[in-house]
């Protein structure tokens, strides 16, 4: 499957990876490794990163929020991304903190004004995000406040990044969490509010979109909290598996990859 | 004064210069040129842009908020950003448009749970930024809407990037704004509800700052709509004068440059 790329931490360098056979990433040079045993990184250094809120109808109900009329689209920093079998901590004072399975659309073109019929000519490919979010601070005014989805480590996106013409079909992709291996979060891309080329023409009308910008579609519903310990798998079909482990406020492990 | 510098597009690359005498700037290697003959870029590129709301107590009362009882931080991408003299759009759909002069503090080291006694310790500089706002799109949920504070080069920066040691109290620092020359908007750094302390306090609460991360530490009360063909200069005493003027929607000048 060369429509499919990664990036590890190896030897010293950075590395594109392609899946192989057997739970085994191959490096360019034909060295390979499982899986498992790889540090990596994030598919790609995003440049701006827009996420949705309450873009699934079921999800906003959970919420008790009525369907958003317009999107609701805010921006996190690139400090909130990690890779594949990181760790993202729970902050020791949260409440109430949940997963939220995601298609993240990556552009590859700049672009102003795409008009939804070309809205999928500036998409480079799709990868998996899982995009926690705390669920206290609702001060007024602005939102979401930045404690609730911009944390440092809060957003693990891959491992893959998956060309755009190997998804024939962005719009109907089945989205599931398990959570220590119980199903906890199923959903349909199908069910977005506002589609993968009404996001590209909305962003686009008021800025220009740019190669490594990142949409995170939003999420739909079945959310709980999760706890230290739990390892918490994203997964999209045709996309990828996504690996988490949530940690303590305090831990230190996983800083040099694997613990 | 060695203590501030700029970049501008010259000859075919960038570089960057420093003030000289007689509304010149200079490049490292001697030559210059006049400051409003030269192409300027922002200061730096910056990572991580987060934007104060309601951060002077005048403003807050100017627009009908309370004072927030914890800092309204928003994040904007890098589309926003453009350099003096450099031209903004107001878009053809909006009903009022205003300036908002700002000090824009720029983190020079990764720094996480800074306190307050420290802060000015992670701080490598100061800019003026001018954070244009329209004042239409006012949603549910989600604020500011993306329309409101993120349209492409709606965040003029510059023109010196001044460093911290030059700048003994940030927090003592008049800002004032005119429009074609007429000063519409004036105020201190002194009034600002959440101090430069305290914010990088707050922000490095929850999340890592990092060099080239910038802080616009909101407005104060004077605002106006701001219309076509205005020239707007936002100043701030001791560290720069912005200069930034207002076009169409669909106006094509200074793409290269001046026009």
């Amino acid at each position: 499957m060369t429509n499919r790329r990664g990036r590890i931490f190896f030897n010293g360098a950075i590395h594109e990876v392609r899946p192989a056979a057997d739970g085994r990433i191959e490096l360019a040079d034909g060295r390979s490794l499982l899986d498992s045993e790889a540090h990596w990184l994030p598919p790609l250094a995003p440049r701006t990163i827009f996420a949705l809120g309450l873009n699934y109808a079921d999800h906003a109900r959970e919420l008790d929020f009525k369907a958003p009329q317009q999107p609701l689209v805010f921006l996190k920093g690139p400090n909130t991304i990690i890779g594949h079998r990181a760790h993202t901590r729970r902050p020791a004072d949260a409440t109430y903190m949940h997963y939220e399975c995601e298609l993240a659309v990556v552009i590859g073109r700049h672009a102003k004004d795409v008009k939804r019929a070309d809205a999928y000519d500036v998409v480079a490919g799709y990868t998996v995000a899982n995009d926690y979010a705390i669920r206290d601070y609702l001060e007024n005014y602005y939102r979401p406040n930045l404690r609730v989805k911009n944390r440092d480590g809060c957003t693990p996106l891959g491992p893959w990044l998956v060309d755009a013409a190997a998804v024939p079909d962005p719009m109907n992709l089945r989205l599931t969490t398990s959570v220590n291996g119980k199903l906890t979060q199923q959903g349909n891309t199908g069910d977005m509010i506002f589609t993968i080329p009404a996001l590209i023409e909305y962003l686009s009308s008021c800025m220009t979109l740019a190669p490594g910008d990142i949409i995170l579609t939003g999420t739909p519903e079945g959310l709980a909290d999760v706890l230290p310990g739990d390892e918490v798998v994203t997964k999209i079909e045709g996309i990828g598996r996504l690996i988490n482990t949530i940690v303590g406020d305090d831990d230190h492990s996983n800083v040099g990859g694997q613990t």
